[in-house]
């Protein structure tokens, strides 16, 4: 039996989603999970890997569970997992699902959302969960090279590790959201698939316009390949959340 | 020369605000700041106390600065104070004073609010800030029995450590808001002053009516002094926000 799961993290005390040696990871709390109530090894799948102190709110996974020891229905799952996950990860959602759903090569959009407190001083509530950039002005600017983005895009520009395959890939949707009342300004940005670093690589770009070190015509040429110029700084891992994954 | 300063801070890993020895505090955080700027032991003096993992938007406090070593202007305090504090403390505003002003004796109006998370799962991002109160779900009845608490108020009804001195303190107002979209629930309380405990109990009590558990008439019959019957549990702390202090 295959059991799909919608999980919720707050990234800042892992080392990211995939299990690693000696460290504490999302995934491998979900394993332990696993290990735990059913005393085999499982594996889950997620639909991506998301870097160390990087957030969900709706990362989705799989598991297969095993014959007799395992054979729970999905809603003593949910309840299971958060009986015994720590509060920082939450499984939202359980269902069973047929043996040919796969959370990762099934997801035909990925949406990301990156937080960002423009306030002067930063806000202690804020702090784990978006960039401070006090000197960001140019919303408009910032927009406007986020339409540029969108569409077929060379990813390889703002990921700095590229993996060599596929460099171009589509981004569907890339959006800046300032509130009226709210420090808090958001980029939205969907698409199939990113290469590692993208959506970050892609953020500290913007920011870069928003502070008036680059522009919407320096963005314009780096994605045309006319500019080897200096990159602008990735943006920091904190700040970014995977809002969904859909299939 | 005196400062009021506005303090934000994420009570989770302190203490409360009030200097405790062998504990972090917040107060005891300010007052650390001001001995390694000013080599002085300068006493800070908020608008009251917040009890251990109470979070604070708009906290104010005061201190007087020494003579020669702490003669900054009130932006440059500002800037001394965030750059020396802790990310979960964080000095909003400071400004210059005249001498007759007290954080304490001159607050006029506190305002708290608390805030409820109903969803079935708790949210890792509400988790620190909000109550789990999966169950509740008659905001109708906690809205009517939240406008009973308003008036004068035997506070040590709420509050299980009377102080003796004067037990009926105002509430201003008790509105309980719920969001459309949002599972979070929030109680906002303000009065000039307030008993140990007493938002917290009066929370206690109206959960107890949104879960079922209480009734709009059993507030009024423990508002009237004609029930002596178990009390609800009293809110817990991490959901309880210091919102804002008015002079």
């Amino acid at each position: 039996m295959r059991i799909r799961l919608t999980v919720a993290y707050d990234g800042t005390a892992y080392a990211g989603w995939q299990v690693q040696p000696q460290e504490e990871t999302v995934q491998g709390a979900l394993e332990s999970v696993l290990l735990q109530t059913t005393g085999a090894e499982i594996r889950v799948t997620g639909a991506g890997r998301t870097d160390a102190g990087v957030h969900a709110e709706g990362q989705v996974c799989h598991f297969d569970t095993p014959g007799a020891a395992g054979n729970y229905g999905a809603g003593e799952w949910l309840r299971r997992f958060n009986a015994l996950l720590p509060a920082d990860i939450r499984v939202l959602e359980a269902a069973e699902v047929a043996v040919d759903f796969h959370a990762r090569y099934g997801a035909t959009r990925k949406t990301y959302r990156y937080q960002i407190d423009r306030d002067t001083v930063a806000s202690p509530f804020l702090a784990p969960y978006a960039w401070h950039c006090p000197g960001l002005q140019a919303v408009e600017e910032m927009s406007a090279a986020a339409r540029l983005l969108v569409g077929n895009l060379d990813q390889t520009i703002f990921a700095t590790q590229p993996e060599g395959d596929r460099p171009i890939r589509p981004i569907d949707e890339c959006v800046v959201t300032s509130g009226n009342a709210s420090p808090l300004l958001t980029v939205t940005v969907s698409g199939r698939s990113f290469l590692r670093y993208a959506v970050r690589g892609m953020v500290g770009a913007l920011v870069a316009v928003g502070t008036g070190r680059s522009s919407e015509d320096q963005i314009q040429a780096l994605i045309l390949g006319r500019s080897r110029g200096p990159r602008a700084a990735r943006a920091p891992a904190h700040g970014l959340f995977l809002v969904r994954v859909d299939y």
